[in-house]
This record gives structure tokens, sequence and C-alpha cells, in this order.
């Protein structure tokens, strides 16, 4: 379940920078004007934001009607209509820009996280989300992630956590740091970042569970994977792009996490058409 | 100057989203722990962003000290340290990627404006943005694109009016459009969209001072040029990227606009490194 | 478009002022009672506001209907019923003050900007509003300047720029100054201030199109309109009232800026009735 | 105490409403200049708001300085300073109209207030305040209310019960409004309003400290005066003004409401200048 | 009237404790499946905070629906079935701790109320709660307490004036501190605390009409009613509880303020059963 | 790291709650006098919530200094001065209330988990909180739970899934539900409630690494631990009190989850005393 106070608060904030003091191209549009629309994909993508779309015409004018022909996580093909809307000209054109700005953002992620899994497409391994997020839109890109076929990674600092080598340090030995990790939250989920394969050695006699490779190269991971004989997760990070995804899920890895899934947008080209 | 009430509230939505309920890798730190941090660029960028990053260790601990080496829109080179932090450690590494998040974005939208304006050095167009713009960022984007040399369109629905062919149609001509949009405030700026030749002579007929060129050719570039002899200021838009903005600016139009320059994100690739 | 999200924060905060934790008088009223009353005006008057009132009683109780009688901009004469209302009494006790408060300073507005365009009926300039407003209701004071036939000048300092001495003075040069002005925003609408008839040659050399003639004399302004020959549009500003406006008008000028339009409120005498 | 929070709100609220997306005349200024300037009064007046043109400079650069030399509730004479800044010019600029507006607004309703106190000089009545305020600036109109000399009646429907006739039908006597009053809040003040003489015995008869005169004339009020022989206090409402005010003051009512005070706001004339 | 504002803001509040980045159990219900349930009093118990759960299913999804069996301030018993609810199951999972969490701790005030106002059935006095309060929950846990049967003190700092002895210190004397208290706000009610027979002497003599009688013994309990005679509302506090509240009422005080009543909480045991 | 935005804002609402539109009592107190106070307290308490207090007086005055004599989670004996404070005397007398409804809330909460903690002390088994908590104050009473020795559960329906007998109806198989819980984020913790030990020993065969054990007799829990043999971690929950806590714990459970933690509020005797 989504939460609808945050997409109303997104929703709202997005309103207010592009209406500010109120849209002074509306009155050359008659108060009275019923319109209809549509809006269409003009290429292939996978759709997601369909509620953030939604919360744009309600805050505008609830007199503006929206049938939708798919949704979230559907595949769009070019020219694809994705929904008719029909309500007050004044409205519709007001929150044209700010319903398509969201979709087609929602959607770039969606559709690049669908690169990402279907690149590795008959392997093990899962696509992962990061903390590498553009502000203000971490919860609505961890849901575009999802839709397009990716597993997302913990949320923020306060569902999980991530044991580097500085924290081992601090706490003297790897096994300190994850009974301090233990104290204050019962099963808190705690993964630790290795970068050699001794490192790796250590984190399995400790009994962790999850660990993080980092910056590994293919051999590594591979051997990596060899040595831990399914005693734990691995998630191989760094440097992952479309070009060497499958070879690392191919070592076998069980979770693959990619920055450039939400840290990059590459806006999905949507338009919304006016029908005379 | 910037709004700084908008500062605060976007850095507060973005701590909120990263560390909710409390950050429970702190845990693993000394609470007493001071550590000092620099912040380098692993790649040439234009830099902006510094004082969002500065609000999320605001927000967080008030002892912690930054030094900035560069301000915003300064060039920095791979591996340049950008600034240096001191403070206590837990809020240091709460703070991290908030303020990454913040730099890396609107650090992208700077580099990227850069790079259209340097194709097109020498013309006499501008690079101007768009209304295609992230939900949440549009202030901080448009800031961005000025860093990086571009200029702004307008903000949003409520600075100006862009007469599209639809209100000419709802008007009943292109001179009553022009009237209806000065009735409300007086001296808004006023822009004409016109798709053909034809449609560029009858605005500036009408005395029309700022004309949108949409989707044409360089050849009908050249000639809406040659048929306005500078009576009013030209844009071009439409399917602008970088490998034909310069042919597009050497038409002589004042100003390009680019949808990609905030639609669109490339994080710039910047970390955080603790001395230990 | 009006923007709906400001009308809902400012009656938010409207009736946080007046009922705070709670109506204490509608123990004296039974829970189920329905009642009927009108809102009437006591005096000539052109009416704003209506959005507002809706919103009160919408936040306090949505099975209150209200049916109006006058829409926004409307002239109402003595004892003229605006509107019947017709819901739950404690629901209309408990918005009767706050629905009134906002429609009596609104069509305060309203009405004064009204007398000062009937002042200047016949004449070719313009009523403008200025920034002296009432804080926390600019743009609903500057939709009431409209509602009664004035323009609105620019918002605020964000969508138009105003070029005075000192600026002037900063940039070494009126040209410089202008120069400056359009460097961030393409097209950001630019007036330039001045007090002097050489000031206004200067300007109108540099190619200025808006011209504000501060504290200038009838005999000034008379010269000013001559001096110019439509080459600019005039504003005259300062110490204008309801005696010497159309004097002011009859110079010819375009616009006459009104600070007394908002930064002073002299409420209409409305009042609500109940049915018994 | 004031209570801060509500300043800082309002103060955010006004600021956002004048630079709104930021103040693109600061591009004229020197970022690094630092400006002087003074505030003056151009009238007598009682000066109020000092605590919120602070905010308005607080919240835009804190290395703004003000140097008063008045506060609340001062007399201020014509031309007279009333306040020192120092600061970055930018936000000097950016706050100027802001604390203007804010300074402007409350002192008028201050200034007005003092008159009505003055008119009544040397009898026992006292002025009072009412519910009738611009919305949003309900709290800071009764504080200049006090600051002009004036006593505040209640806050809102929450801190006081006026039972009116329709309330006692609604109980079936005054005895049971009364009664039922009571109920909720132990000791809540209470106060009857009524019209004609023989209500007003019913009402003393019932034991009630606190009577609203509604609209009665100058004999009515001194035979009600007579009538009560001070078993409880008495309040004139109804068609105040400043040319009958004294002459009611003079039937020994011990308070005079005057709903002018605050629905009507005629702004003290202030101005900001900056030395060179 | 309760303040309907303030409920929404508290069950946003609420909400986003709980739901924060989404609830993560919904997918393991059907997106498509609605389920019936009921809430249950698993004791005998006074009910209170309907609205804020009915606000709880509103916000989340609009399609459940709520029929209640009882309204606030009705005394349920064990195992009675307070309310039917129907929608979408993912609304009513995500919905039912927060709903009941109101609900549980409204009406563990509003049952606790109830036991004071029986243990002095029969007696002249009333019971009163205090300003200790949980943080955030003041307006709601005061309308608990009138749903218990008990009555509301000041609400906060700005609706009633305690004298203490060290104001009357600061004032010089009894007469000055009462004097001042009047001086802003005309008939703010005041009361004086008294810790001996002799202060409350001196109130009496100056007309103090209300008086807090602060952790006297029952016998000093029982003098003070009968000095005071009738003259001023007594009001007894200091060290109240549920075994010593008859005997303090049966001294013939008027007022018993009890901080027990909001600044502990014991939850009613209520719960939520799905039918599948 | 606490997330001091939810501070600030928690703040905020508790001293709108008690100051609402300025505390009038202040009048009393000569706006130059500085006073002295000590906050003691009158019992035995493990004291929590030093920051909200802090936080209290920042947002009043920032000229009254705390000194603190404890911190978060020590034990403080009946009669120990806790804080020193000086500062503004109407600051003080303004956040008295509040800083100590904060203090006494959250120290009740903390000396709550304490006496738990101390009743199980040398078993094996940890105490937990659950969602059971007061609207608007779950992270604060969550942090509370801490500082008396406990350990929290999960902080809301977002960062861990209990599953129970009708999700896996729901889903078919326990095995299904399982892995549904983890299709959409990667490693979130499952926990499963089970009510038989014929259900424990299902879960046991699905590899269920945390089992929550329903309403179990003491006989039961022992079964079930030795049923389980440390292959998963088992949590008592349901009917824990201080009489029946050590005896679930010498069953060999690990965790015994306790709603009177936080659901139930026994707020500690605080005061503070002014030095004059």
């Amino acid at each position: 379940m989504t939460n609808n106070t945050g997409i109303t608060d997104t929703v709202r904030t997005a309103l207010r920078e592009d209406i500010g003091s109120g849209d002074i191209t509306s009155l050359l549009i008659d108060e009275a004007k019923i319109s209809k629309a549509i809006i269409i994909s003009r290429q292939d993508a996978v759709i997601c934001g369909l509620e953030w779309a939604v919360e744009v015409f309600r805050q505008l004018d609830k007199r503006v009607k929206l049938h939708w022909h798919v949704k979230d996580g559907d595949k769009a093909s070019a020219n694809q209509i994705l929904c008719n809307l029909e309500g007050p000209a004044r409205a519709l054109l007001a929150g044209e820009r700010t319903a398509l700005n969201f979709l087609q953002t929602l959607s770039g992620t969606a559709t690049r996280t669908a690169r990402y899994v279907a690149a590795i497409q008959g392997t093990h391994a899962k696509i992962l989300d990061t903390r590498k997020t553009i502000p203000g839109l971490r919860h609505a890109q961890k849901y575009a992630v999802r839709c397009g076929g990716g597993m997302n990674h913990r949320m923020g600092l306060y569902d999980a956590i991530l044991i580097k080598e500085n924290h081992i340090e601090a706490a003297g030995s790897l096994e300190n740091a994850i009974a301090r990790s233990q104290q204050a939250r019962a099963g808190v989920p705690v993964e630790v970042e290795v970068e050699t394969l001794d490192q790796l050695r250590r984190a399995l006699a400790a009994g962790v569970k999850r660990i993080l490779l980092d910056n590994m190269s293919i051999e590594q991971l591979s051997q990596a994977v060899a040595i831990t004989g399914g005693r734990a997760g691995l998630e191989a990070s760094g440097g992952v792009n479309l070009n060497n995804v499958r070879s690392i899920a191919q070592t076998g890895v069980d979770y693959i996490s990619v920055g450039d899934l939400t840290k990059d947008i590459e806006a999905v080209d949507l338009s919304m058409r006016f029908e005379h």
C-alpha cells in the first residue's frame, strides 16, 4: 500500500512550482469550455506514475475524468494511447505539464530498470536499487523500480544496516560491529561490505547472511560465489552498467545493485494531445 | 537572491526520506567521535548545489563545519577536492548520501547545460531551459541551468504566456489572443508559437516581440531569421540535442530551448571520503 | 486558473485562528439542528471571495450547501441577498465569521478598485496594483483587484524587474543595468523608474519599453507623454488618490499604480442572517 | 509571551508571496555589497510589528543587523528614524517590501486603536476589538490593538461564549443557556447579548456578569448603566466610530467594542531608505 | 464543534509514523480483495475517538465504509461490537493499528474520567482536567475528558490566568496582580492559587471569584468551604486519586482537578477482527 | 542519530497547543526579569527526553540556558536535580509545562521498560516494544524504550513483515507467503506468527528465522523452545505483564514483546522549581 499522504504532498509541491500565483494563460481559454485529450507514449516504455497524474488533476479540478488503458508496470509501445481525459479545458491545460513531468520521470526509471532486468534474464540474480536517488522522489523512484521488475534495497538509513570497513575498525572487530548493530532493534537486516575475498571469508565465518561485494572483478565475483557456497546472499555493487550486468549476473551472485537506476533520469517521451 | 525557505523545505523532505525513524547505523559509531572528510569530484564537471549540501548538515548538527574550495558554477576537474568537512562522525555519515544526492543531481544539470553552451560558443544564440523538470526540483534545476551558463525560460504558468494555435482559435484571431493575454497583468511577457513561416509572418504583422519556432528544419529556421529581420526574438524549440544545436544556433536564432537540460539527469560522480 | 492549494491553506489558517481548540459556543446548539441562512450586503459593493467562503464551510462540514446569486466581480446593491446557505446549524455558526471576514475583506479591495476604475472611465489609462499588500493575502488581493476591473502589476520580486536609480549606479549605466537584467531569464519584463524628464529621455534612448514616472506633477506627466510619443508604456506612480486620479489619467499615461488598492482595507458591510 | 511559531510561519508565507521562485532583481546588485538603510515613519503613528520585521530579515540572511530606536507601542512622529539596518544589499532589498508591509499594516491598527483610546480619555470605558479581523492576521492584529492601548475581546470561538437571542430560544430560557454554557469548561467567560432594556433586566436577574448592549442609542445606554448599577460589566457594541465613541463612553459603560479597529486597515506611511 | 483540521493533521502524522515509505505487508494481500471486519471492546469502557478512526481510513482509501454502533461518550461492555467495517483488505489492514491506537488511547482517558465522575456521584463537585497532557494530543484528550463526563480546565496559557504566589510577589500585592491580569483581555478568567486559609481570606477580600486550593488536607478543604460561603468557586488540586476523591468532593468544593486524567494513559483493550 | 526534524515539529505542535494565541499569564511577569530554576524528579526514574525539553526553550527564547546533570537513559533518584535553567522568566514559565510534559511522558516509558528489563535480568531474553503507541509519539516512545534498556521491534508497516494466518491462507501456503514477502525488497525481515506448536514446526520446516509465539502458555513456550533448538529466534507475545514476564523469559525464548511499554503511560513525577 503506497502512502497516499506522500503523493498528495509531492503533487502539491509540484503544482505550486508550476502554477505559483496563478495560471495566467488560462485567461485565453473560456472558463466553461470542456475538452477531451489523450496522453500517448511516443516510444516503447514501461509506464509508471498513474496515481501522481490522477492526483494532479484531482487537486486542480475534481471534474476532470481520467480513463486509463494501462496500469503501472505495463509495457506501452510507441504511439499507444495511455489515457483519455475529459474535463474543464483550463484544468487540463494547467495540469498537463506537471502530470507529464511525473509520468515521464517515473516511467523513465521503470523503463531503465526493465532494461537491466531483461539483460540478466535467465540468470539467478535480482536487480536492486540504491540510496542514490533524486532528492524528494525516493519513495516514488523505489516504486518505479519495482514497476520495472527490480527489487528495492533498503529505503534509507533507518531500515537496514550496512557495515563497512570503518565501522569494523570502530567496533574493534566484525563480530563486535554485528553485535552492536543488533542492540537497538531486534532483527534489523545487516549486510557487510567486503572488498577482498579474505574479508569475505571472515564475514562468512562470523555468520553474516548478506554480503556486499564492492567493486570486484568478474573473476573475483565468481570466486566469491564459490567460496560462499550458498551460506550468504551475495550482492555485487560498483560500476555496473548495461554492458557488464549480464556477465556479473552469470557469476552466480544473488543481487546486483545499480546506482544508475535512480541517480540518472532519462525521461520517457510522452505527450498530451487535445481533441479540438 | 534564492528563496532560502525553499531550500530548507526541500532539504527537510530529503532528510526525512533517508533518515525516517532514525539512523540505526550510527549506533556503530561512537557518539563523541569527531571526523574529517572531503568531497571530491571523480570527473570533470560544473559544480552546483553548495547551499543544499550546507543545509543538510545544518539541519543534522550545527557543529559540522564545511570549507568549500569551489563555488556554484565553477568548473572542477576529476579528483579535485571540492570541500573539507569536520564534525561529529555520526552527522557526517548521516548527511553524506543526501548531501551528495543534491550535489550530483544539480551539478549534473549544470554540467549538461555547460556542454550545450560550449557547443554554440561564438554564435549569437542563448541556451534556454523549459518547464520539463523533475517534480519538486524546478527552482533548484533552473538555478543549476544558470550556473551552467544557460538562461531560464519562464518559471511556470504564472510568469509568462505562450500563445499556441488552439489559443488563437479559441480567441478568434491572433490579435484577440494577444489582447486577452494583456488583460489581467500589465506587461506580462507574451510569446507566440508558430509552426509555419506563414504563421510567423502573421505574428510579426501583429507586432509580436517573441516567437517560438516549433520543430522547424534548419532551412526553415534560416528563412525565419531572414523574414523576421530583427523585429522579434526568435526561439528554436523541439528535438534539440548536442549534435544539432550548433547548426541551429548558426541559423541566427536568438534562443534555443532544450528540454533535455532538466527532464533528464546524468548525475555527476562525486564521493565523500573519510580521513581515519 | 487560481491555485486552489493556496485557498485551502489560507482558509485553514483562518479557521484555526477562530476555532482554535474548538467552538465552545456550539454546545448551546443542538447537534442535529439544520438551519437556513442568507448572506446579504448592507451596502453597494463589488463582490469578491466566493471560493474562500465555500472552502470555509467545506472544511467545517461538507453537508453545508451554498447557493450563490452573484459571482466574483458582480456589483451588489444594499440589502441584496448574495447567498442562501443550508446545513448543520453548528457548522453555519462556526463558519459565519471566517467566511464573512474573507468576503468583506476581498470585496473591500474589489469595491475600492472599481471606484478608481470608474473615476478614469473614458480615458486610455489602466489602474494597477502594487506590492504593498496585506501579508498572507497577496494572491487573494490581486485577484480582487482584477474582479474590480483593475490590472495586476508584477506579483513579486520574481516575475518582473523594476530598475531604479541605485541599480543604474551599481551597474555603471542604464544600458548595463538592462543588459544584466536580461542575463538570467529570457524575456523577463523590465521597467525603469525615472524621476525627471531627462532620465525619461535616456531610458527611451536606451530602448526601454516600460517606464515608471515617479511622483511627477500633472504637468510633468503631460510632458512625459509628449516626449515618449508612444515609444514606451508609461506608468504614473506615487500619491495617487480618488481626487487626482482622473487628472493623471487625462495626461495620457498608460497605467496608474495605486498603493491604496491593497495596503488599505475598507471592509464591505456584509452580514449573515439565520432564518428561525 | 507571543507565540513565536506563529510569527515564523506568517513571515514565511509572506516572503514566499513576494520572492516566489527567486528575487530576479538582485542580479543587478553585487553579491558582496554591504549596505546601510533606515526605516522612517512619514507620519505620526503608533508603531507595531518589530518582531515580524526582524523575522523577515532573519529568514533571508542572518547577517542583517537591525538597531531599533522604538519598541512596539511607542509613538513615532513624522520623519522619525525607527530603525537602522546594515547587511548584504541583496537581503535588505529582498526583505524591504515584506518588512514594511508588516510594519505598516500592524502600525495602522495600533494607530487607529490609539485614536479611539484618546477619544475617550478621562472616561471609565475601555476600547475592545472584535472577531472581525483580516484572515491570517488575527493574533497579530489583536497584539497591535494592545500596543495601541486597547484591550482584546475573546480571541475566537474557543475562549469565551457570547449568548445571543437564538441561543436562548434554543435552550428554552436564559438560565438554561447559561447552564449549558458552563457544562464543558469550568469558568469559561460568558457574555449575554441584549437588544432591549427588558432583556437586560432579565440577564441581570439571572446573575449574568457581562452583558453586551447591541446597537442601543445613547439614551438607552445611559438607562442601561443606571439599571445595572454595577452588577455586571456592560459593553456597548454596534455602529461605533470616532464621532460617537466619546458620547458612548460618557454613558458610563465599561467597554466599547469597535469592529473598525481590525476589519479596516489604514496602513501607516513608512519607508526604507538606503544610504549610498 | 471540534476543529477538523486538527484531526486531519494528527491522523496524517500518525499514519506517517506507521506506514512511512509504504506498507510492505500489503504485498501479501490481493489488491482487489474486499474484506469485512469488526472492532470490538474486550473490556467495559467509555468509548471515544470515532472521528479519528474514520479519518484514518478516509486518508487511506475512501472506499472503506464504517458503520458505528456507538457514539463518543457511550459506555460499551466487554465483547461488544463497536463498528462494522467493509472495504479493500489492504486499507483495512494498513489502518487497523493506527485507528485502534487512537481509539484505545482516547477511550482510556474517557474511561478513567468516568471512574472519577462515578466516584463523586451525588456530590456537588465537578471533575476537571489539567495542562498535564500527552504532547500533541491535548485537544483530543480534553475532548475525551468531556466524553467521560468531566469538565475542561483552561486549554492552555492563552485562555485563562492562574495567579500564583510568585506572581503576587512580582506584582507587589494580590490586588495589583489581578489588575494586571485584566489589562490585556477584557473578562479573561482569573483564578488565584492559595496554599493557606489565610491566603484564601485575602483572595476573597480582593473579590476573587475562582480559587485553587493547593494540596490542602480534607480538614483544610472543609474549612475553606466554610470560610468562602459561596463567594467564590473553589477548586481542590494536588494528589487527587480514586481513593480520596470522594472525601474531597464531600468537603463541598466546587471543582476537583486531576492530573492523572490526562498525564497517564491506560489504553482500553480493543481489537479489530477480520471475517474470512 | 535521531531525526531532529521530527523533534522540531513535535515540539512546535505541543507549544502551539499550550500557548495558542499567546501566554496571557506572562503579563504578570516583568519582561526584563531573568530567573533561575531547577527540574527535579520526585521519584526514582529512568530519565528520557532531554532533546525535547531543550527544543521547547530553544523555540521560545534562545537566551534560556540549560545545564543538565543527567543524560537520557540515566537513573535518577527521588529529589535529584536533573537540570539547572537560567533565562528570561517569561520564557521559563511559558515552557515549563510543555517541557515537563515531554520529560514525564518519555521518562515514564523508559522507567516502565527498565522495570521489565530488570524483571528478566539473568535470563537470555530481550524486551521488545510493539506498534501499540501513542499517536504522534512513536519515534519518541521507541527511543524511550531503548533508553530503558529495551529493544525496538519494527518501526511500522514499512520495515518488516509479520506473516499471520490469514496471509498464509491468502497466499496458498506459508512458503508462498514468504516468497511473496521477499519480492519487493531484498532482505526485508520476515517474522511468522504461530498459535500452535504444529504451526511452529511448519514454519521451522520452511526455514523461517524469526517466529512469534502468540498467546502461548508457559508450558507451550518451553516446548516451542525445545522444538526450535536454536533454528530460529522466538518471540513470546500476548498478555505479558510484570508478574509473568520472568516466567516467560525462563522458558528460553529470545524476545518478549510488551504492548504495555508504549500503549500505557505512567508519567514520572517531575517538577520545575523557581529560585526567587
